[in-house]
């Protein structure tokens, strides 16, 4: 008889996004005709640049041929790709990473996922909290997490790194034994990013321990201040500790073209063990590249064009982050991030809890957020609006916001 | 100290394919004016069918234009792709698969590497020998396989079931217990396909057993024979014992593309447990998709053009295939598969090791194969040439083979 993962049934509930999207699904069938605002999943609105676009349809014209048609990608990504990575992302920013260091993906969520794989079964976890739900349920499948209590929202093999508006919603390292350490910077779901300071005490303690950073920076392209980094290689002895996972998702769009890569650094050794030798080998045995004509839109968004167009784009959804700032500020509510990150994150009224927030602000204001507690027990108490959506609807829902009482 | 998996150390050398592409690259080097012929990796050569080119350029206009853009897809893929899916693979052939039953994913690799993660951790595996490496070397990531005997060239805790020119390339339901089999039919590298009959005794023994099939029927468009069932689930029963997985790669080309499916029915139960229900959960939260523009592609794949484009491309790679076996069987070799797959294998003369006649053939042919051992210890001594390449390299090749005596 095959064995079912026995980590499965200790999983709770559904997968966040999953659970949201089957609410709101509910909620318009029984209100067929409510204009419902999303401001839930952080998925992109605007459409692909230009440059973008003509970059696709350039690589599917060279797939219509023989003379340019492209099979299997290579191992790891084209080089066209991790080159302009490695220059633009990394050397520009006097970090040196190589183009041998990058690994191209189909997305953040995928490697996120996949990541813990090349690690032992009894590796410790510790995760900020709260953040993007994928690095503990992939671990919770991998039966790393222990057993998860309901009543604590927590698993009991994971160490939590509490992100509250007490601490500014920086986590500070462990004092736990933990062998992986996931930070999201810019966070997701707070929206702030860790300065530069509060990120080096990570890597100094993760020197020192031997543990190992899974940084994830999907949202790099948010960060405005100066003392915030945009990779943790600007952190002195990084490459010794740290892996970092980014996504063409939030920078240009791509949730629906999927794109992403991890940095492994040669130098990133565990137990004499190559970190870069050992995912090279995990994801040559079970993945073949993220297409071609994909990449091809990949390297267009290193362009001058399509960084030009890219940045206007940012700069838009950094401006309905701004009107939600703004609205919930002046409606009365506590409100974070929304500075280097499109996600803004308040305080629930009243003491209100998360799922709370989110069926009334459903069913009264016809908005569609995500709940705290849906990214780790800390988040319990809060709620998610994404600046992703249209500058309208963004204004739209400040409005309604305003008149309704929650 | 982060841990690193333990199982990658027990892995032997590299990934197969990988291997084969390094030693490749190395006499290339050497040898700059070498006219390599490449017949090794699986890979296609013909572009994409007009139908698809054009697919793909509406999908790329879609995503430059704010009313039509598309984020992240749904889980388990788009209901469009996922429609024609059932309706053209299974329900018009008489196999009783709803949409809610198909998973869309970037291909067949990625689906073969995963899919044991919903199982549990002491699952034995048996799979059929020789065949695709990624099931075993998933498996053995994930710590089933026990240890590889170098000797041997096998893992203890793996049930191998021949296929040999002795029971004609199709196995038997394995003797030693097994949870989940991995059945690759057409076979890759044999390129033989099992009759219905004989699958049948599978279906039949894990139904008794309680077993998973894992059938990954990625060479489906290329059999021939009427006997050989295009689907698994034209077995009785197959929808309470077995997954199939299925590629764009093989039939339409996609492999530069990245499109496939696993097909996990609702009738799927273990212990209680919905497979497809735990699939669900797993992918939703480790994959955001196949590319909106990629799924379209594949939709164009079901369309009267579409279907008739790929026929006649399809008809071209099966006369590659008997190019192949009709030149090798006249310069005497002992040759095997071609008819209902794109692989021809065949004995290697002279009781050579399979990389041995890996080195020659390159060295004195300068035509590129893959060694038969690389896909398990019954393929010691066979070597699989794939019809992918041109109509003039096969004929080249074949040649080329004719006049040396290797």
């Amino acid at each position: 008889m095959a064995p079912i993962n026995e980590n499965y049934a200790k999983l709770p509930g559904n997968y966040l996004f999953s659970t949201v999207a089957q609410k709101v699904e509910a909620y318009r069938k029984a209100n067929p005709d409510a204009d419902i605002i999303r401001l839930g999943i952080g998925d992109v609105t605007k459409p692909l640049a230009p440059a973008i676009i003509s970059a696709l349809h350039s690589a599917v014209d060279e797939m219509g041929k023989a003379e340019t048609f492209r099979g299997y990608a290579p191992d790891g990504g084209y080089p066209f790709l991790r080159e302009v990575i490695a220059e633009n992302d990394y050397r520009a920013k006097g970090c040196d990473i190589s183009p041998d260091e990058i690994f191209v993906s189909d997305g953040a969520k995928s490697d996120s996922a996949h990541i813990q794989e090349i690690f032992g079964k009894d590796a410790r976890i510790a995760v900020s909290d709260p953040v993007y739900p994928v690095y503990v349920d992939s671990n919770a499948f991998a039966g790393r997490c222990g057993s998860y209590n309901n009543e604590a929202q927590r698993w009991d093999r994971v160490v939590y790194m509490p992100c509250t508006a007490e601490n500014g919603f920086s986590p500070e390292p462990p004092k736990e034994e933990a062998d992986l350490i996931y930070i999201c910077s810019p966070n997701n779901p707070t929206g702030v990013a860790m300065k530069k300071d509060a990120l080096q005490r990570f890597v100094d303690h993760a020197n020192r321990t031997g543990a190992v950073i899974l940084y994830d920076a999907a949202y790099e392209a948010y960060i405005q201040e100066d003392d915030v980094p945009h990779s943790i290689y600007e952190c002195e002895g990084a490459g010794t500790c740290a892996i970092e996972l980014r996504s063409f998702s939030k920078n240009a769009g791509f949730t629906g073209l999927r794109l992403g890569f991890a940095v492994i650094p040669k130098a990133l050794v565990r137990g004499g063990v190559s970190l870069n030798a050992v995912w090279s080998r995990f994801q040559g045995s079970s993945f073949n590249g993220a297409p071609y004509i994909v990449q091809r839109a990949g390297e267009a968004v290193y362009s001058p064009e399509g960084k030009a167009q890219l940045k206007e784009q940012i700069e838009g959804y950094r401006a309905n982050a701004k009107i939600l700032l703004d609205g919930l500020k002046s409606a009365g509510y506590e409100v974070y991030g929304g500075v280097n990150s499109p996600y803004v994150w308040l305080r629930t009224p009243g003491g209100m809890s998360s799922w709370e927030f989110f069926d009334r602000l459903l069913e009264k204001a016809n908005i569609v957020g995500t709940p705290g507690s849906g990214f780790g027990p800390c988040g319990e108490g809060y709620f998610r609006l994404t600046a992703f959506g249209t500058p309208e609807n963004s204004v739209r829902a400040m409005e309604r916001i305003a008149k309704v009482r929650l």
